[in-house]
């Protein structure tokens, strides 16, 4: 069997995702990386014609791009026996997690995203605010439990997976401050835990990689940004 | 068993999509309808106090909400046998037909109402021209196969089952020139062959029912644009 190859960038959690992914389930991994102030690669172009965005997963000719698709895939092409799960076994508990999977993109990550976006003032007020409220929603599914799906880590937990250690370079860089421990101490408790398992760790870009990373892509986003009338 | 009930508005794609997969199951249900203009019902706010959003499943005490995830619900839940898959069976084609339905509902679907809603001019002219581009995607996926899977009609057709209904009556009411048959022959082809499949032209609302809808959701959504400075 080929070797698979993911195209990567060095500080995209998105990205992070699918090594820890392909981790899990025992399978060995080449990394191409992209350097998002250099310009796209064309195997990058070549491959995500659509997106033109990481993370990207080659297997053998076949080409999958979107990181919730990826996550899928690996976890149905690489099932039974000794493979790790990642998804639940049950129709019901596996839609849970793809509802709370695509919600904690769609609203904690944009919603932290334009957070550090907004203008200081009102508008980041009520950016922060709203991704508060979202953060209360994952802060119920959490309670109680050790991971997302129970006690084994899993799907939710690996897409959730910023949250312990991109999450507060956003808050450094951005300005903010969303993940408060006495308001979310069970998402908190999840955190700590998570951030300490040694092949989520071993992945983990360096802290100051990240805030030179975010340092750099906030002005330049907020350079593209129409001035106010 | 108890009997499936889904909590539809009369007129949402998102909807009859869902109503598709269960006559394709041969599985039995109840609709609870929504008035998008009476506002939500105690029901449907319990049920997706998240997104406060139709569709929702009701499934002997356990909801799932969220189009596509219901979708995949639904095929995981009654699945072999005689039982009509929606998904291929095959990890890559899995993992295709769900890439394109992302892009469907985040690009095409939402492409069209933006076009819809645009001011005239630029403003419309543009959203129109990126919708065309998006359309030219799903275009090439369809080239040469009668359904998006092949042969029969499956997850995929589903999702983009709007196009056929839903589109001409967008682009009646929000001024703009999206489906052409002579830029997209081959969707077009598709189109008129799954609109006519009875169990699909069963579920279509009223072209009268979703031209008022839509006129009347138009002028309530513009109502709610902040005026230009």
């Amino acid at each position: 069997m080929a070797k698979l190859k993911i195209i990567v960038s060095a500080t995209s959690f998105f990205c992070t995702r699918i090594e820890w992914a392909l981790k899990l389930k025992g399978l060995e991994y080449e990394l191409t990386v992209e350097d998002w102030f250099k310009g796209k690669t064309e195997l990058l172009l070549k491959s995500n014609p659509v997106h033109k965005k990481v993370p990207v997963l080659l297997d053998d000719g076949d080409v999958i791009a979107e990181s919730k698709v990826i996550l899928e895939y690996i976890d149905e092409k690489w099932k039974g026996g000794d493979f790790y799960p990642l998804l639940p076994q049950d129709p019901y508990e596996r839609a849970q997690a793809r509802f709370w999977a695509q919600f904690a993109d769609d609203k904690c990550v944009f919603g932290a995203f334009e957070a550090c976006l907004a203008e200081d003032g009102e508008e980041k007020e009520k950016a922060v605010e709203t991704t508060l409220e979202s953060f209360t929603y994952l802060e119920k599914q959490i309670e109680g439990k050790k991971f997302f799906a129970g006690d084994k880590m899993g799907y939710l937990d690996l897409v959730a997976g910023w949250i312990p250690h991109w999450l507060s370079v956003m808050e450094e860089i951005g300005g903010i401050k969303i993940f408060d421990a006495e308001r979310f101490p069970s998402l908190h408790e999840w955190a700590q835990n998570f951030i300490e398992i040694p092949l989520i760790k071993e992945c983990l870009p360096p802290r100051d990689v990240l805030v030179n990373h975010y340092i750099r892509r906030l002005s330049a986003v907020r350079s593209l940004k129409p001035n106010k009338p």
